[in-house]
């Protein structure tokens, strides 16, 4: 029997809206759900579904099991795999678009926690707990489009992860409608539970591939009072791995961030951005930028991070630093960290990577990798910066001086090799941060092990026997 | 065709090696394997089989695949809830004792990771890392007789987890070999990957019903330099948790234990440990043992400590205080939270509870629970303690005095329906840290949804479709 649209649309109209049922055919613009934000990806849908809650959600996913159509679940659209959009081929496939389920359900103080619904923006989120004198410490670009559903799907990063961890670290409970619209509740705000499979892992990271997440209860923190920012200088990366282990037998987890910026990199900001102060007195080969943040005042927290660089700078393990003296200096340093990926986009192409290995290995991976990429390419230059605290670099190739950008994407597939093949032999991780999504879906699979292929596709099977969500993603 | 016990057993000797597989009809003494530690679960199991590799823990696997008997992954045997020991009835079912795999592969100082066979002693890993310079934080009772991966499997917590986390997010890789044998390699020392599910996730808690845990890679922490301890007299519980509030947002994640004790706790210590100091000059209805950790020197955290609980007794969020001078009265103020167990067991019977609760609701939980219990169960003593700072509380009921303990075990099962219903209606847990194995299975499936018990059935028979690993445990 083929697909008869019109009455599709016309089920889900009646379950949800007719306003909250877009589709091409009566005019809508799809465009801004169905394309990635790169512009890399855009397919069409068959509509874009913009449920009021948790129970709307429910009767989509059942008329979906029941007709047979794909569901993509979308947030803010803003991640860099294109997992929230569709792809080609393939049964019809309507975007699952979260966005009005956006309440803050409770921020309990005492406990640490709130209780959002999945189209919560994360900016939202931060004000609402800083407004409460708590910290939600994920932080990232995106974060006022990004939404806290596609946040936990994609298990997102960030600048805070080396204190605070991943979104996986953050979440304590979930809401998820699974693939035939039962609901499963699991929305709890406990730091233990023992009871059995904790089955919020398995929709954490999953990127819309097992179930739809609609709401979360997650870690808060208190507010820190003080924060300190430095800059420095250093003649190697192996500097940088002694200088972050000597700062964290010193700051413990008052250390928030740790960030590794080439001197390349500098010298590339400093070129689109030339406001940006000389920071240091000389050239390093590589930098640092570090923050910590604690209760008190910013006078002591300031004062210990002194002494810690102090001591560092005796012990060899730096070379030269500057201390933001206050939160307008701080802020200057970290716009060198941001604009990197701005300057890198002026410049023209560039191959991103977004790596990671045991911090111990990334020295040798880094000297390893920098002259055989210069060998392999001519003229390539390599922008390495990243959370190195984590472990994990955004290991950019910018095209040769005079090769435009269309002609360097041609050799994605050739560099990314290169790059990932290395990581892959020193255990490292081909998509830190990023996910998978239909970006990176085949070259995954080309690094995972037959066996770790097969259980993701057993659990697959055993959560989503009918294959409706969000196909061609991950596997 | 009659299951051919001694053809078996030849098998498994010719795989691992006749000493290594222990059976009572050669007169082996099982008992102790065969036996819960608390001595209330006993069943004959068809052998004791103990590997010394993961290729023989593979080769075990696939005999049991093929021959139908059932696994029991075991470790320490130290657990709460006797998911290590066999069940009544059933197919044949072996013992796969890992304690000879207790290699350490690696202590990386620079990655702050240990890499370990699942049979490592967790006291000898703490021992290891502390020689390295490096804290691995997990710590409880157990800790000289317990092994890394049932640790793994039972996501331990104890007493760091309110600076540390649970067991699982202490795992950062892991070996498992699946039920027929597979070996799934995902021991990797990363913080950040997000290539596919996070398969390690599905075995962490566990309890070896998915799969035989063989190696782990796990975070270590710079190891504290500075400790300090202080007890506290307070008025209700509700001044506890605004004290926990205003301790940690003074000293941030320096904070890392922060216990509750009862009143009545305090006073069953001292009875059967006269030696304990009193502590505070009068009698408070509960307490709190905190302990803060840092880099630098004593001094300066004990300072800050000071300066913190100071404040908190102008704001009125304690009572009274004092504050440990040295490691040695640091060590008495432990002691006290550590005897309440033994003071327990000596004082006759008592009903174990191990709940959680969001930590904004335990005033309320324990304040409607106390007067429901002396009513319900005239003369029942409730003990109190447990980690607030994690919400969780081992809230145990002592015998009315001059009931016998076995009298009083007989009204285990209406102790528990009144304290564990309270928690269900507040959403906590009823098996905070303690895991469900064959003590709590029933319990637990009284307290799930419908779709949450299938889902996780769901995930058992994709693991383990012949329903081979752990078999009457958690599900």
């Amino acid at each position: 029997m083929a697909f008869d649209t019109q009455a599709w649309l016309a089920e889900a109209r009646a379950l949800i809206g007719s306003a909250h049922v877009l589709s091409a055919d009566r005019g809508d613009d799809l465009s801004a759900y169905t394309r990635d934000w790169r512009g890399k990806f855009q397919e069409p849908a068959l509509a874009v579904l913009r449920p009021a809650d948790t129970g709307e959600v429910q009767a989509l996913m059942r008329l979906a099991a029941r007709s047979g159509v794909a569901v993509i679940p979308q947030g803010g659209n803003t991640g860099m795999c294109a997992a929230s959009v569709p792809v080609p081929g393939g049964r019809p496939q309507a975007i699952l678009q979260l966005g009005r389920m956006d309440r803050i359900f409770e921020i309990d103080p005492e406990n640490n926690t709130a209780t959002v619904q999945a189209g919560c923006i994360l900016q939202t989120l931060r004000e609402r707990a800083a407004a409460a004198g708590r910290l939600f410490p994920l932080s990232l670009g995106a974060e006022g489009s990004c939404q806290i559903g596609g946040n936990i799907a994609t298990n997102a990063g960030g600048v805070q992860v080396l204190r605070y961890g991943n979104m996986r670290d953050l979440v304590l409970g979930l809401e998820v409608v699974l693939p035939d619209g039962e609901r499963l509740d699991l929305l709890r705000g406990l730091r233990k539970d023992n009871t059995g499979y904790d089955l919020k892992q398995f929709f954490i990271g999953a990127e819309g591939t097992l179930g739809v997440i609609t709401a979360a209860t997650v870690k808060l923190f208190p507010a820190p009072s003080a924060g300190s920012v430095a800059f420095a200088g250093l003649d190697s990366i192996g500097q940088a791995v002694r200088l972050l282990g000597a700062m964290r037998a010193r700051m413990g987890e008052r250390f928030a961030a740790f960030e590794l910026i080439s001197g390349d990199a500098v010298d590339l900001v400093r070129r689109y951005f030339p406001d940006t102060p000389a920071l240091l007195e000389r050239r390093w080969p590589w930098h640092v930028l570090m923050e910590a943040a604690d209760g008190g005042g910013d006078e002591a927290l300031r004062e210990a991070m002194q002494a810690a660089l102090m001591a560092c700078l005796e012990e060899g393990c730096v070379e030269d630093v500057v201390l933001a003296g206050n939160l307008g200096q701080g802020r200057t340093l970290w716009s060198l960290r941001e604009n990197i990926t701005h300057a890198q986009q002026m410049d023209g192409g560039n191959i991103k990577h977004d790596i990671s290995l045991p911090i111990s290995r990334i020295p040798a991976f880094v000297e390893r990798m920098l002259p055989q990429l210069r060998q392999s390419f001519p003229g390539a230059r390599p922008i390495v910066y990243g959370h190195l605290g984590d472990g994990n670099l955004h290991f950019n190739v910018s095209a040769p001086a005079g090769v435009a950008p269309a002609a360097w994407q041609e050799r994605t597939g050739a560099v990314n090799r290169l790059v990932h093949d290395a990581v892959a032999a020193m255990r490292g991780s081909i998509s830190a941060e990023h996910g998978v999504g239909q970006l990176k879906r085949h070259e995954m699979a080309s690094y995972k092990t037959a066996a770790e292929l097969d259980v993701m596709r057993r659990i697959k099977r055993a959560l989503d026997p009918q294959g409706l969500m969000n196909p061609g993603k991950v596997l």
